[in-house]
């Protein structure tokens, strides 16, 4: 499930960079849940050429990131706004006084980073 | 001054894509600001080559954002946590009672668009 995850966010980001075909065979194993044998039914293709073929775009995927590591930035990035909007809601429900302040540093810090990026 | 704006921001999120060669020259010409003879000279090439080098780099870049409009989706994004942030400010000095409210529904939009990105 892990796995899921972490393949279907690289999709989100670099998954146009891939070839048709790769595309719809991430889409099918990793986003509708298909299986080998299912995808390989649908597209006329052996198991194993489906296997390869999903093997090698994650791998193009994971490449692009160790490149451009836009995912872990903004993955991190994520969390911070949340963080944010956490502190927010319970200053709001008066259970975090200082969560106002702490909310401002936290949006300060990511248009700061943004900056130097 | 517009066009070295938009190089180097699509520099930031794809500049790893590059050669080193096309990573110097923009490096130069749109981070520091050289001239292309200044380029040339300290590259011991013509200045024409290095004009080349510079189009065909700016035509890679634009070519992935062509692709995966991450520096579009982004910079909408930053734009959007600059103005919750100003909400959040003008609700601590009082000139804005509903900034609070409007500040938390901003950053629930962006997570929720990243969610469906």
């Amino acid at each position: 499930m892990k796995e899921f995850h972490k393949i279907n966010l690289l999709y989100d980001f670099y998954g146009s960079l891939l070839t048709e075909r790769q595309q719809n065979f991430i889409e099918l194993y990793y986003g509708e849940d298909l299986s080998l044998g299912e995808i390989a039914e649908q597209f006329d293709v052996t198991r194993q050429a489906v296997h390869d073929t999903l093997k090698r775009a994650e791998q193009i995927l994971e490449n692009y990131e160790e490149k451009l590591g836009l995912v872990g930035k903004f993955s991190q990035e994520y969390r911070s706004i949340e963080e944010a909007l956490n502190f927010l809601q319970r200053y709001q429900a008066g259970q975090e006084p200082d969560g106002l302040d702490k909310s401002i540093e936290i949006l300060q810090s990511i248009l700061r980073n943004r900056q130097e990026f």
